[in-house]
C-alpha cells in the first residue's frame, strides 16, 4: 500500500506537467528546462544539489517538492542518514513549522525503501 | 468527475465561512467584508484585479486562494493565455516551489472548463 | 464523523513521530525536546503560550501546527472567544490568504467539541 | 544614541503613515483601522494581544512590525522575562532564521529601557 | 534629496547585476534573461504585467523588487491611484506585516515623482 | 572599506549574541546551542553542510544567515563556482525574488577575498 504514495505522486505529476508543458507558455517551459539544467554535474556534483534541493523544499515547506528530491536523493544512492541529518539542519533552521514536512518525508522515504 | 473539485471547494467554502461569519468575531467579519469591496471595479478594472489576486495568491502558495480566482477570472472572461501568464510571472518570481501549485491550478482551471 | 479528523490527525502525527524519534539524529530529537519545554509554565502561563503558538502557527499557515495547538487550547480550557480573537490577529496580521487555514480551524476546534 | 534608534522608527513610520492615509484609498485606510480595533481589549486582555502581535511579527520576521509591537509590550508594563519567553517560542517555532530579527529585537528593547 | 533613493538603488542594482553577470553562472544568467521575456507585451499588455509583479514583490515583502517596479510601472504611466489600488490589494491578501514596505513604497514613488 | 561589512556584521552579530545569551532564556540558549551541533561533521562533511546552510538562507531570504554561512563556507575552503553553484539552486527554487539576497551575497563574497 505504502509506495503508492509513490506512484500517485509520480502519476499526477507526470500527468499535470504534460498538460502544463502543452499549454506552450515560453516562460514556463524555460523554467521547467533550467530545474533539469540546474540540479546536472557541475562545480558540485549531483548529490549534494539534490540534497541542497531537498533543503530548501523542506524549509520552504513545500511536500511535492520534498517528495520529488527525496526520489531522486533515493536513487543516487544517498543513504537514510545522509538525507536526514539535511533536513535536521532544514528543520533548524526553519523551525518546528517544518516538522508536519519531516513526518510526511519520512513517509514517503520509506514507501521508496518498501517498493524497491 | 473532474468538475466535482469546482464543486467540493465551493461547498466547503461556503459552508465554512457560515460557519466563521456566525461566530460575530467583529475582525475576522471586517476582513472578509474588505475582500468584496477590494477586488471590486476602481481605478482598475475587475479582470485586472482578479489576475493580482490570482498572482498574488500563486506567489504566496495558497492553493484554495488560487482557485478562488481562478473561479473568478475564468468567471469574469479572461481566455485561458492571460490567466497562463499571470501564472508564469508568479513562478518566475515566486521560484520553482509555486510548480506544484501551477498543477493544481491547471487541473482547476480545466474542471472550470469541463463543467460548463 | 467529525470528531475522526482529531483522531485521524493524533494517530498520524504520534506514528511518525515515532519513527523519527526512532531515527535517532540528535538534532531532530532535541528539536522535539525543546518544543515541550517551550510551551510549560515559565514567565508566560501555558494559556498564553498556548495562544502564541497557535497565532504563530496561523500566520505561518500551518494547518498541522494550528491543529496540535488548537487541541492544547482546547484541553487547557481556553475558551473559544479567546481563541477566535487570537486567530482573528493572526488574520490580520498574515492577510486573507490564512482565511483557507481559518476556514479548516473552525472544522477543528468544532471536532474538538463534538467528540467530549 | 541609542534611543535613536526608537525616535526615528517612530517619526518614520509617523511621517509616512500620514502620507498613506492622505492618500485616501479605502482598503488601507480600513485595514489601519482594523489594526487599531484588534488589539483592544476583548475576551483577551490588551497584554496578550502585545504578545500574539509580538510573535507573528517574530516568525513573519518583520523587523518594524517586531518595534512597534515591543514598544507597544514596554508601555503595557509588560516585563523583560514575559517578552523574551514570547521571543523564545517564535525563534522555536520559526527557527534560527528568526535569529537575526532577535538581535535587532533585543537591541530595541534596550533602546526603548535606556530612553525612560 | 529624496530622488536620492531611486538613484542609490539603481546604482546598486546596476553594479551588483553586472558582477554577478560576469560571473558566468549559466542557471543565474537565464533567470535574469527569463526576467526581461516575462515582463515584455504577451496576451497581457506591460502595464498589467508590472501591476501583477508590483503585486507580488509586495506580497512576498521584497523592498527592491517593489522599488523595482515601482519604476518600471512610473515610467509606464501607470497612475498612483492604480498603483496604489494594486498595493491595497496586495495589503489584504498579505496582511498588515506588508505595511512597512507600504511605507517604504510610497516614499520611492514620492522620490520618482519628485525627481522628473 | 569594503571588508568593513564583514567585520561590522561580526561585530554587531557577536555583540547582540553574547546580550541575548546573558539574557539566560533557556530555549533560545539552547538553540544556540544545536546551531553549533548541526554544522559539524557527521553523515554529511562541513563544506556541504555548510552549503545546505547558504542555500536554506537563500531562499529563506535572510541576508545575515547567508553572510554568516558564506563566511564559513569561505573558511572551509569551498571555492567561488561552488558557492556559486548553491546560490544559482536557491534563486532558481526561491525565484526572482531571491535576485536582491544574490547581490548582497556577491558584495559580501567579494568583501571576504578583498580582506584576507
Amino acid at each position: 500500500m505504502q509506495d503508492n504514495i509513490v506512484k500517485e505522486f509520480n502519476d499526477y505529476r507526470a500527468k499535470m506537467n504534460d498538460k502544463i508543458l502543452a499549454d506552450n507558455n515560453k516562460i514556463i517551459k524555460r523554467i521547467f528546462n533550467l530545474d533539469t539544467n540546474a540540479f546536472s554535474e557541475g562545480a558540485l556534483d549531483v548529490k549534494t544539489k539534490e540534497l541542497l534541493g531537498l533543503t530548501a523544499s523542506m524549509v520552504l515547506r513545500c511536500d511535492d517538492c520534498v517528495r520529488y528530491h527525496l526520489e531522486t536523493c533515493y536513487k543516487e544512492g544517498l543513504k537514510k542518514e545522509e538525507v536526514a541529518e539535511a533536513m535536521s539542519i532544514a528543520t533548524l533552521i526553519g523551525g518546528t513549522i517544518v516538522i508536519p514536512h519531516l513526518r510526511r518525508a519520512y513517509e514517503f522515504w520509506e514507501a521508496l525503501e518498501t517498493q524497491s
